[in-house]
């Protein structure tokens, strides 16, 4: 394990990884995820412009902010200087039959730097989608946040990931 | 809208709620997630005690100190006093014919105070994930983090909640 | 000076006063301050209601998430679980010949305990200010933040306060 | 309005930019604001050096600490690794007829990064003003923090800024 | 060993102990700790009165706000309201033949809450000291921080607490 | 005084002094500390590896975590994007004829930037300490953080530093 998990050195222990010989590079990482909502509480979000863009400003603020925190939350990053963060909702689909409600979670962060941002990404998807469940949860207490995961990364040694689903589709349509 | 969201005001702009005038009561929150890894990076997890050990205890103290700083992160949650933190970790059970794996993260909060702590258990669980994800991230870039949501919660004016599914397989078990 | 500064001892060192003696009572402190700006500059967020609404939101979360933090950038104050944070922006009054424009900050916080909240009302309408100029300082460097105050406090055994100016007014109403 | 504010986008929504591509070049920024008191207030600060030093001390100590929290205070604020802060105190000038009273705050930030600092400034400035609010506060609730502004800016692409007064004064003196 | 420390539960995991169900009591921690430098470094704070308040206020403020952050530092502290903190400094006693020289570091916290603030004091101590070794380093990177302990505790249910040596010398002066 | 303590100016006030024409080299400190407690409370932190990892597990993670906030802590540090942190314990040696016991600590922290990395690696061995004490004071409130200092420096300007003693150790063995 140990000569796997760069966290863990080779007496299982938690380490923050040295990475002070890699080199400075432009690096990106999106992540995305979803908050489920009953469609009543959908539909409170959709009703009116400018409530709704309180709801999601406030939400997409807190990502944004926490994105920039990641390391005092995440034990083993490191500090960084990031150098763009964005962070969007859209509507989740309505698949057939399905009556699947919510909002679709996605941010996108940049930096020159010695490592990677995939960390920043989801945890700034994961506070927007936190502070959704918080600002929505007086109608609403059964909301699940749901498939946070990193969908591309570009940018260091370990090169580009782009996750499993996303490459077949890209199959698909060319 | 106003008057169902607690921190939308009249004009539909965010506001932190006034609790002043609620009673202090015991109040807990207990929330729960996943995170879904190949069953390479779960073996890996799994192999020698000591090892997994490191991994599990830095995702349990990640999440507790996130804990003890939701209001810093969601930006209309209150400063609280917490008195009780503690984050769980279990495999994820293996469905039959389903090759799902992982570990199921619970966190549970208790305050004696004005307002639930729903969100600073929601963040536990969120940030105990994270760290997991940041540990294991070398190995599998794949992972996801799943149904992150409050399964119950006791105290305070609104009543107590559990969760629907929960809820039935209570009733069952009677 | 030691008799009157109650966070400066008899020696003339900083010090964070016992409040541990002082009742729990019901506080509120009310803040106010303004932007100062070119017409244009004004003009620019006045231009379209969602445009408008995004500059002015992340003014008011960035005011209310600071008001949570005082006692960590203000030395000497204490940590205190604020109940209510409010933050409220409107045009600056055009008076007569003048060509003053901007947007006018007000904070209202509200809490339960041993000391009062001026400072965090000064802070969110400071922070919220200063959020303000970043987010505009693109279109206008020349930019000011004036008049930052307290306009109303109560609570406390110091006794109700109320500036100045607003009690000529408040009696000239009368 | 997208095309000019850097932190709206073209939606208007708020977005932490991307400097990614902008060069590392030396900048440095000075902000000054004042703190406007009673004579009364003016004369206990000024009353023997060794007390009226522990309340200026830590004023500029929670300055100086402050600029380097700025990018959690200002959603839309860079990270960035400051090299040199400082935080000076002189009295306001006593104009003629004028009973103007207090304290005049400068700070001054450089950093080696890829956006200016004169947010740091601002802040560092501004914390320093609440700080004196706050250890005066207990003899005079009437003090007005007043025209926090940038005096000045240089390095970077935006070119060099100096305040409309100030350049007047410049010529009148050359 | 879980029956005797209350931060690990039965299976040797961390947690944040549930302190709920105490009382709210007036507690008071006393902490202490030193210094020990070169006479040449010691020299060079006891020279001039201005000098030596910047440093050693410099030390104090940082002292204090520490000891507020102390539940961000400790991860399984509890949150807590502080009612007071004071940081105070003197030279290190003489001893006869020793050419000891340095700062003793003594911190006082007091809260009225369900937990003590032993934690706090110490972390105010160690905090304090850091920051002298922090200003005088340039001059002296041999200094030692040293006996940072607890050295009375009062208020809650575990009892006061005195440190042996000075039980001892309390008996002696009877 | 002003000439050699690098954060004082000359007129005796704190600033955080410019390192911006610095070069940016590797830098690396290590710092230890030790924790002493009564042979009982070591038998317990001894018994039994599951428990004991833990207990230790959180002493590390709350190290790691400090040296990336040292700069929020000490007043006048710089922010640092450090790139390596290791804390790492061991029993303290048994000298002949000493009831001695406890835990000694050890950080390594590694930067590329313009100032060195000491007051991270001090701050490392300060936090993991507390924390110790923290987790054992339940059964001794009698331990003491014992000699925190540097014992390594290298890169930078001002040269490498290795404690004397250390120094005088490194000859007898060659």
């Amino acid at each position: 394990m140990s000569a796997k998990l760069s966290h863990i050195n080779e007496r299982g222990e938690a380490q923050m990884v040295d990475v002070g010989e890699k080199a400075d590079t432009q690096r990106v990482a999106i992540a995305e995820g979803a908050i489920v909502m009953a469609p009543e509480t959908y539909a409170l979000i959709e009703r009116g412009d400018a409530k709704k863009g309180d709801v999601i400003a406030t939400a997409r603020i807190a990502g944004i902010m926490a994105a920039k925190r990641t390391h005092e939350l995440i034990p083993l990053c490191h500090p960084l200087q990031i150098t763009k963060v964005s962070v969007d909702f859209e509507p989740l689909p309505n698949k057939a039959g399905l009556a699947e409600c919510g909002l679709k979670v996605r941010a996108e962060v940049r930096v020159r730097g010695q490592t990677g941002v995939e960390m920043e990404a989801l945890t700034a998807v994961s506070v927007a989608c936190l502070t959704l469940y918080d600002m929505l949860k007086a109608v609403d207490r059964g909301m699940t946040i749901a498939t946070v995961r990193v969908i591309e990364k570009a940018g260091g040694k370990s090169g580009n990931f782009i996750a499993d689903d996303l490459q077949t589709s890209h199959q698909e349509e060319s």
